[in-house]
C-alpha cells in the first residue's frame, strides 16, 4: 500500500543536490533545485527623515551607497543568477569565496568578519502559505557600514512586517545604523520560528489525540513525519544560535555596543526555540514508544481472543466428533439419556474453561 | 477506545501558544493562555522594626520606594495586563526589553544584571490544590537596592510561608537587605520542588506496584505520563540551577558577600532536585523496559496455551473424524473392541503430547 | 500475579521523603524515614602513646578538645535527634546551614571549606548483615584541627576495622593528624564498595546463568533489580569521586601535603569502583537485550510448533470430514479399496507437508 | 536463505587486516589488502609560466627539487612497494616513523609538523566507476617548501580535475606556493564527499520509497547497508575536520597567511559534509524505527485475520458436529424443520460475531 | 536448554574478585584468581656492546643496578607472591602504595611520577595460544634511570619479540636508555591489540555470515559474546590512551625529548585501536538490530503460513461438517448431483481465498 499522506519534506536548503566538485575555488555556482523564477531586486534607502523604495532590474540602478546618514537595504530574491551575484560582489568589494558561499544554498549558518563588511548565513523557517508545508531557506546577509544586502532564493514575505515598520517609522529602526537593521532582520527570522513551532505543536496534539484513540499505521507515519521535521528545524536553529552568540560576544567593529543588548535578546529567543524543539523531540520519541507499546498490547488482546475461542471450541468439537463415529459397538449411543449427558458434559467443560481463563485474568 | 485518564499537562509555562512575530522589539505582549483573572497587587514595606501591608489597585499607590532602611516587596499576579507592566517599568526605570520578557511567560530561566537592578526569570513548580495537577509557572523578579518586585500570571500561595515569616519577624529576614529577600524567594521556590518530587515519587511507587501486578494499557499510560512530567520538571530546574550558580559566582554589586553562603545552599538544593529527577527519569525508563518485556512474556504465555490446546485436540479430532467416515469397507468399525482400542489410542496420544510439552518446558 | 521476589530497595539515602519546604534556612530538620533508634555517641581520644574510648550519653561528656597532640574522634549514630546536632554545632562552632545539611540525609556528596573545619558529605554502601540487602547511607564528616566528627543515621560496623587498627596502633594512623584519620575513614568507606561490587558481580553471574538456561519473568525481574541497584550505586560513587578529587587538588589548609599521596590512592580506588559499575551497567543492558531477543526467538519457536500442527492436521481433518458426509450418491464410499486409498492420500499429504516444512527449515 | 544483495563494504582503508606486531619501530610495512598493481609515479613541475609532466619509473628520475620558483608535485600510486617509500624517504629527508605511517594504510587522519615538511594523512571517499561501490582510501601528503608528494594505494582519478586546472593555468593555482597546492588537493578530496553524499541521498530516497510501499527483508538489508556506509564515512570525515582545522589555526611555518582563508573554506565544507552525514544517520535510524513498527503493525493485521476466521468458523464447525453425532435419541434430528432451524442458528451466530468484531474495530 | 557455546570471558584483570577492605593502606595484597603458578624471574642486563641474561630464583641475584651505561630489565611473572614484591620494593626504593597497586591486578591503567622512578600500569590483551580465548592482563612497569621492572601475573610471550630484538641488537634499542625500553614495551603491547582486533574482525565476519544465512539463537549468543569482548577491550585501551598521552605531554624527567616522537607514534596506534573498537561496537549494535528485525520478519512469515492454512481449511471443514449431519430432512443429501455441487462449492471457496491472500500480498 502506498502511503501518500507521507509528504516529502523540502530539504533543499540543507542537503546539496548536485556535485560541487571540480570547480576552481571562488567560482560562483548555484546548487539549489529551483532555477526558473526570475531574479527580483528590491532596494530601500532610508534615514531618520526620508525613505525611498524601488524595484530595479539591475544592480547598477541601486547604486551608489551614500557615505553618511543613509542606510541602503538591498534585497535579492533568486541567487541562482550568477551574474547578479558577481555584479554585487564587484560593486561592494566582496571576496570571491563569499560570493561562492552565497550561491551555495546548502551552506551551514555562519558569520565571517571581513573588516569592511560582515558576512552572515542564516536559515529561515516558514510555512508555505498555499499548503502549510514547512520550508527551510537560506538567507545570506552582507552588512556594510551603511548598507545591508539580503539574498535568498525564493521570494518570501517574512520580512514584510519589518519593511512596514521601516515605512511607518515605528520604533528606533530609522534612527539607528545598519547593525540595527541586521538585528531587525535576525529578530524577524528567529521570531518566525515561533509560529512554525506553534503549528508543529498543534500537529503534535493532533497526533497524540490520534495515538490515544486509534493508533493506526497513519499515526505512525505522522510521528515519523514530525520527528523528521523537528530534526531539520533543530539542524537549522542550532548553528544559528552560535552565530548570534558570536555576534554579541566577539569584537565586530561594525556593531555598536548599544546593539549588543538587542542581540542578546535575539540570542535568548534562539535558545528558547532550540529548547522547545528539544522538548518536542523528546515528546515525539515518547509518542513512538507509546505507539509501539500500544501495538504490542493490542497483539496480546487479539491473541487472547483467539486463544479463548480456540481453547473452548476445539475440545468441544472433539467431543462431538467422538459420537459421530460409526463403530458398531458404542454403548453410549444406545443409552436413553446419552444425548442429555453429552450436553451436560459440554456445558461443564465450557464452564471449566471460563473459570480457567477468568483466573488467568484473560476475561 | 478513548483513554481519558491520560490527563493533559499544563505546559503553558514552557511553550509559546501564540505567534510572537511581527511586533517591534521592546513591545510588551503577553503570550500565555489565560487572560481573564484580574490583576492583583500586593505590597509589603518592612524594616527590622515595622511592617505594613496593603492590596492597592494601582501601581501609584505602592510608591515611593524609600531611600534607606526600608525594603519594599511588590507582588503582581497577572502579567497579561500590559498597562500595569508598562507602569511598573516607567516608575522603576526598567528597560523595555525586560518588560517584554516579563510579559512573555514562556521565557527560559535567566539572570541579567542591569546595574541598578537585577532581572531574574525562574520557573515555579507546584501541585494545583484542587486536583493535584502539576503546574509549572514563570516568576519574574526585579531586585533593586531596596525593593523586590515579583511578577507571575496566576496567584499562587507558595510564597505565603515566606510572608508569614516576614510578619512574625522570624529568622534574619527582616534584618537583611533586598538580596536576602531574593534568596528567601528562591529558597522557597526551589524547596517547593521537593514536595512536587515527593508526590511524583509516590506516583512512581503506585505505577510500579501496578506494573508488577497487572501491567495493563493504563499502566503504560501512567508511565508515559510520568516520563512527560519528569521531562518538564527537568527542563524547568536545569536552567534554574545555572541561574542560581551565576548569582553566587558572578560579581553582582547588589548582592552582599554574606548572602553568598545562603545562595550556595539554594544551589545545592537545586542540584539535589535535578539529580533526583535524573534518577526518576532513569527509573521510569527502566519501568518502560520492564513493561515491554512483561508484555512480550505474556504473549509467549498466551501462545503456549493456544499451542498446547491446538496441538493436543486437533490431532484427536482428526482421529475421531476417521471413524466418522461412511466408507462401506472399514474393518475397524466392525471389531468387537474397536471403540475401546480407539480410546486407548486417544489416551496414548494425549499422554505423548503431555510428555512432549513437558520436555519443552511449556508445562 | 504478584511478584514478591522483587524486593524494595532502601533508597532513603537518596530521595527525600518529606517536604522540606517552608522552614527558615538554617533550621535543623531530619528528613529520613527511621526515627526510633536512640542516638548513640562514641568517642576515641588518641595520640601516638595512649588511646581512651567511651560511650557518653551527652555531647558535654565528650569535651573538651585538647589543643595539641591529641586527636578526638566523635562518632554519632542517629542524626534524627536535632538537639544533639544543635549541641554539637554550638560546642564546635559549626555554621547553622551545615547543621541543616547534616540532618538532611538526602544530601548530595560534597565538600565545603569553612576555614577552621572541613565539612564532608559522603555516601556509604554496605550489605545489611541480616539479609544481604544493599543499603546506601549518608555519612557527614566534620574535620577540625584535632578532631573528627562522623555522623550517620544507622549504627554501622564498617568503621570497626578502622577502630581496631587505632586500638592496635597498626600502621601510621596514631602518628598522624586528623586529616589522616579522615583519609582512613574515606578509604574504609570506598573500599567497602568493593565488597558490595563483588556481591553484585555474583548476582550478575547467577542471573546470567538463569538467563541462558530458562529466561523466565523472574530472570527479567532480577535484571531490572540489578540495573536499579547499579544506578543507585553509580549515583552515590560518582559525586564522591569529585569530592575526593577536590580534597587532594584544592588548597585546604587543614590537609597536610604528605596526606595528598594517600588521598590520590583513595581517588584511584573511587574511579575503579565507578568504572566497574559502568562495566556492570553495560553488561546488565546487554543481558536485557539478550533476554528480549531470547523471548522473541522462543515466540518464534512456539509459533512454528503451532503452525506445523495446524497445517498438517487441519487439512487431514477436512479430508476425513468429506467422507463423513451423508450424500446419497458418493461413489468413493462404495469402492472396494476406498478406505485404503483414503489412507494412502492421508499419508501422502502428511509426507508432503513434512518436506515443505523441512525446506522452510522449520524442522 | 542467502541474501546476496547485501554487498560487502571495502573497509580496507579503515581496519588493519594483518598483524602489525613484532616489527621494529620505523620499519616500513604495507598493511593493506591488494598487493598486485604495479607502482605508478607521476610528476608535474610547474611555475607561473611553464609546466612539465612525466611518468617516471623510478624516484631518481623525478629529482632534483629546484630551490626557487618551481613547485614539484609527485604522485605515487601503490604504497605497498616498500623500496619506493624508502627511496622517497631518503631523498626528501623524511623521518622513518613517517615512512612507516605512509605504508600503513589504516592510519587515522592526522597532521604532523616536521619543521621542513608537513605530513598529512587524509581519507578520500569515492564511488568506484565500474560498479558504484563506495570506496574509502588513504591519501598521505608530504608538503615541503617547493614540493608536494601525494601517496595512495589505488590509482584514482579524483585529482585529475585539479591537474587539468594546473595545465590550463586556471585560477590562482600556478601563481601560488606548495601550500596552495595542498589546499587544492584537500579541497578536491573534501568536495568529492559531496558527490558521494548525493549518491547516498538517492539510495536513501529509494529505500524510503521501498519502505513505504512494501517493507520486505530486502528493505531491512538496505537500511542496514546504508547505516554501515554512513558510519564509515562519518569515521573518515570526522578526524579530517580536525586536521583541516589545525592547519588553519596552528602555526605552520610552511603555510602562508593568505592561504588561511581558503583553508577555512575547506574546513566549512568538511563541517557541512559531517553534518549532512549526521542528518543522514538520524534519518536512517528513523527509517529503521519505522520499519520495525510497520512490521509489528502487519503482524497485528495478520493475527486479526486469523482470529476472525478461527472465531467464526470454529464454533460453527462445533455446531455442525453436534448433529453429526449418532445418538439413538436426538429429538432435533427428527424435527420437520430441524435443518432449517439449524441454518437459522448458524446465520445468527455468524452475524453476532460480525457485530462483535465490528465493535472491536477489527473489521 | 543450556547454551554451552557461550564461553565465559576471563575478566579477572578488570573486576576485583575478593574484598579489598579492612587492610591498612600500603599493605600488599594480591586480588587475582590464580594463585598456583610459581613466580618466575628473568633479568637482562645490556648496553650497546654486551648483553647477559639469567633466570634467577631470588631478587638478590638480580642486583646490583649499575650506575652508568647499562640497562637492567627485570621481568617478574606472578604478582601473587607478596614477599617478592616486598623484596623488589625495598631494594629499588618503591613506595608502599605502589607495591599495593602492583599486587592489585584490577588496577586501572595509570601513570605516576615518583621523581626517581615512573610507575605505569597498562593492560595487555592477547589470545591464549591453546584455545584462542581473549585474555586481558595487567602489566605494571617501574622505570628507573637505568632499570625497567615489568610485573604481570601470567607468563606471556608477547614481549619475546622485543627480547629477540635486544639480543640481535636490531634497531636503536641497545643504544638508548630505559625510557626507550619502556617505549619498546608499550609499543609491543599496543601493537598486540591489532592482532586481537584482527581475530575479532574475523569473528564478526563469521557472525554476520551466520546472521544473513540462518539467524539462530546461536547467532544471537555470538553477537552478545562479541559485544562483551569489545566492551572489555574498550575499557582496557581507553585509559591506556590517556596514560600514553600524558607520557609524551607531561614533563617527566626520566623521559628524553628524543623519545617523545616515538611515544606520539604509540599514542597514534592506541587511538587507532580505540577507534577501530568503536567501529566494531557500532557494527555489532547494527548486527543486533538486524537480528531482531529478521526475527520479527520471520514471525510474520510463520504467522502468514498459519493464517493461510487455517483460513482456507477451517471453512472447508465446516462445509463438510454440514453434510455429515444426520437430520432426517436434508434435501441436498438426496440430490443426484449433491456431491458434485458440493465439490464445486469447495473449489470455488478455495479459489476465492487464494485471490484474497494474493491481493493482500501474502502469497
Amino acid at each position: 500500500m502506498k502511503m501518500e499522506f507521507l509528504k516529502k519534506l523540502d530539504i533543499s536548503g540543507l542537503i546539496p543536490r548536485m556535485g560541487q566538485t571540480s570547480s576552481a575555488p571562488g567560482s560562483v555556482k548555484y546548487v539549489g533545485v529551483d532555477r526558473v523564477t526570475p531574479v527580483k531586486l528590491h532596494v530601500i534607502d532610508y534615514n531618520e527623515n526620508s525613505l525611498t523604495e524601488k524595484d530595479p532590474s539591475e544592480i547598477s540602478e541601486c547604486m551608489p551607497v551614500k557615505e553618511e546618514g543613509e542606510i541602503k537595504w538591498l534585497n535579492i530574491s533568486g541567487v541562482h543568477d550568477e551574474t547578479i551575484i558577481h555584479d554585487v560582489g564587484e560593486r561592494f568589494g566582496i571576496h570571491p569565496l563569499v560570493m561562492e558561499d552565497i550561491a551555495n544554498t546548502t551552506q551551514r549558518p555562519k558569520v565571517e568578519d571581513h573588516d569592511d563588511y560582515i558576512f552572515l548565513v542564516v536559515k529561515m523557517a516558514y510555512l508555505r502559505p498555499e499548503d502549510g508545508e514547512l520550508q527551510v531557506e537560506q538567507v545570506s546577509l552582507l552588512i556594510g557600514k551603511n548598507y545591508v544586502i539580503s539574498l535568498q532564493e525564493k521570494e518570501g514575505d517574512i520580512l514584510d512586517s519589518l519593511r512596514e515598520r521601516l515605512r511607518n517609522n515605528k520604533g528606533r529602526l530609522r534612527k539607528m545604523g545598519s547593525d540595527y537593521l541586521m538585528y531587525g532582520i535576525l529578530d524577524t527570522i528567529v521570531d518566525n520560528y515561533f509560529s512554525v513551532i506553534e503549528s508543529i505543536g498543534e500537529q503534535m496534539e493532533d497526533t497524540e489525540e490520534q495515538l490515544l484513540q486509534s493508533a493506526s499505521q497513519e499515526t505512525l507515519n505522522s510521528i515519523y513525519q514530525l520527528k523528521r521535521e523537528l530534526m531539520f528545524l533543530h539542524k537549522s536553529i542550532w548553528p544559528m544560535r552560535e552565530v548570534i552568540n558570536s555576534l554579541q560576544r566577539d569584537d565586530f567593529e561594525l556593531i555598536d555596543k548599544t546593539t549588543f543588548l538587542y542581540l542578546r535578546d535575539v540570542y535568548d529567543h534562539a535558545i528558547q526555540v532550540a529548547e522547545t524543539l528539544e522538548i518536542f523531540r523528546e515528546m515525539s520519541s515518547g509518542m513512538l514508544d507509546l505507539y509501539l507499546s500500544t501495538v504490542s498490547n493490542r497483539l496480546n488482546e487479539v491473541m487472547k481472543v483467539l486463544t479463548i475461542f480456540a481453547a473452548i471450541f476445539i475440545p468441544l468439537t472433539f467431543i462431538a466428533g467422538i459420537y459421530g463415529m460409526n463403530f458398531k459397538f458404542m454403548p453410549e449411543l444406545e443409552w436413553r439419556y446419552g444425548y442429555a449427558i453429552w450436553w451436560a458434559v459440554i456445558i461443564l467443560v465450557t464452564f471449566g474453561m471460563f473459570i480457567y481463563f477468568k483466573r488467568k485474568r484473560w476475561l
